[in-house]
């Protein structure tokens, strides 16, 4: 059941190493099929390179029930919530890379600050709020896509248009319409994060134009996009 | 037609990858036959390993119609405004690359402060203005080409003596008289900006003196030149 | 004699360059077998390229007399000194990975700033206290053992729930309850001090909640632990 | 003639080129007889990928006259002038590697600030003063050498002890009694600069005590050396 799938968030898994955005078991990408309502993800704590298509854990989109596949990972429930809220998402990448982390820990959004992050990044990547003690005790992970969900809320975003953010004290999560795409918008974060942490060491007020922001982000996604390096 | 141009410029792509100056489609590299008034450049929105000599675009100098090959990059018009005001380049390069970004972001020229630098570039590598509102909204991509070439020619600079800027919020362009010397020049600019960072952090006034500059780059770039590590 | 640990101690100490942690021969890896009460540890100045498993030092825990094999790391005393302090070490690294050197260097606690820290040590990983000129003067490893081990009882710490230590001055030492596990702590504690440094560059007063290394710390570790990426 | 020598000359320089330390050019490693009075060194510009041993240049250490080889690197008289004034040299290298060069702009000694450090250099790795413009309009190679040999002198630092400094607005030149050792000092001082890099910008007043200076640097090279990891 769902081969094409379990091989589309297997590739995008090894493609998560490949970029070197993780180490050891430090991520997970997933993908949905939207009609039978099932979400393929990597499996819990297995080592990159002993996975196989085969053993991506099929889930349950609304009862997070194991239908196939190994034990799920444990961040199973902020995916499958990120999923409900937003039913435009194909894929969602989690990983811990380290310059993304750094803005988590530090609590601070990733500015636009250039035509980079335009390219992909429709403003700033949200910083999440931290989550309550109550939130943490009860349900921690669909907490965490719950105070992710109503950061892009809260701040008016199309999930589509900001594919991604930052969970404070934790790190980022990415998505797209398909799970390539979602791994594809993690290494972007990255590579801005790494460009805004040097950035802001050379100035602290850098700052782009919104006309820029806009200009960016819709000669490539907007309807007459016409972009291509 | 113009085969060996269109070799050299994908040579040159390559060698942009393989330095690891970008990934995805990040950058492009055109060359110019004069004669002809012909611009070879890669194409819009190819991965690089999919791309072949014969993939890549030729372009009118003048009108910017494409002649042969796919569809340009949508950078064209930016290397067509270089190529038109600048006589003596022959090749161009533009990148995301991340330190050079750094500066571009900041809003900040890389600031001569040692030999490395001073053996590719005779001075600061000048930052641009930013493009005004009504700039972005009409001809985006040649009005990137008019401010640079307005940059260096404010300065009083010669372009091939200071083979390189950073448009602000945006990134590095670099040229050379070949497609890769162009390429060599992004290494350059990439490898000095990351020093300059690290300069900068452990002493915000580093300087060098003009007379150094003027001796290395002499020694490697005058008529008396007798340079070679 | 003990070639299954002199394997296993073998292999760790290859999976250190492996993961680039060390260059030259700046690091070493032990493993103990409790109840022959001895100690297999890296030979002394030996290049990491011409090891072999039969190479490894067996020396005594007690005495530290040289059992069988080459001669012992001059880092010795230090791990054997753990080994006798806290019965429930398996394995010991010693790095001079560079962020977690920073930290030593700087002489500041590594601080659990989020959740990749906090997946691994339950608290800030420790910087000790200089070594006095006398400590210095007189058994200088052994003091460095000694003082690590004051470090961690002074601060109340169960050694493995925060499996690692910054030296003031000098590195890093992290251990598991085998030699593999003590190398996987020493990637861990390199990547968070990166993220540290970044996170700190960024924002000074960068914090987590308890609650936050709690959950995360136990959902791994403690008895009702559930977690996997 | 001088064919073992220029062997070790060569592998000298690939080395470098293997260690990451050096792009395109941007370096070079010498080597002496000092029976013969004759210097072994890479010759001027040649691409790293294309040199061969025969290539090496043979010159006089009195009249820096080319005996042998292709043209000798620009650097030459720099080299010379060392090891004329420090009988003890074996081998020269010189690089641009990043984290060095920053200190060099920076104009900043690289102070001692932990064990990594006080393994190979006994004390700062000085910043030479900058030359002055009659040093740089005449016989600016020869100079850099004098300027290099002067500061060494004033700081009463014995050559080995110390085998290595950063000219200032320039870059790292390090040595030892072999043109092998030279590049492996090379590889610690880049190593130990990027660490006292992070280590300032954690905590500017980082300081070690001169006992673990004296301690680390002794139980390495003192008469009764005994260390290795």
């Amino acid at each position: 059941m769902l081969e094409q799938l379990k091989k589309e968030v297997f590739d995008a898994n090894i493609e998560l190493v490949n970029k070197g955005l993780v180490i050891y078991t430090w991520g997970n990408v997933s993908g949905i099929d939207r009609e039978k309502g099932l979400v393929v993800i990597k499996p819990s704590g297995v080592d990159y390179d002993k996975l196989t298509p085969e053993d991506m854990s099929v889930v349950d989109l609304i009862t997070g029930e194991r239908i196939e596949g190994l034990k799920p990972s444990s961040d199973t429930p902020t995916h499958l919530e990120l999923y409900r809220r937003f039913p435009e998402l194909g894929g969602i990448t989690h990983t811990h890379s380290a310059k993304a982390v750094a803005f988590a820990q530090a609590g601070m959004d990733i500015p636009p600050l250039g035509t980079t992050h335009a390219d992909y990044f429709y403003g700033a990547v949200p910083c999440t709020r931290g989550l309550t003690e109550e939130e943490v005790a009860d349900a921690y992970e669909l907490n965490t896509g719950k105070v992710i969900a109503e950061t892009i809320i809260k701040r008016n975003y199309e999930a589509l248009s900001i594919p991604g953010i930052v969970v404070k004290n934790h790190g980022p999560f990415t998505w797209g319409n398909t799970p390539a795409k979602s791994v594809y918008n993690a290494v972007v974060l990255e590579e801005v994060a790494g460009m805004a942490i040097n950035t802001l060491a050379l100035n602290p007020n850098a700052a782009m134009p919104n006309y820029i922001l806009d200009k960016h982000y819709m000669r490539k996604h907007g309807k007459d996009a016409y972009y291509g390096q």
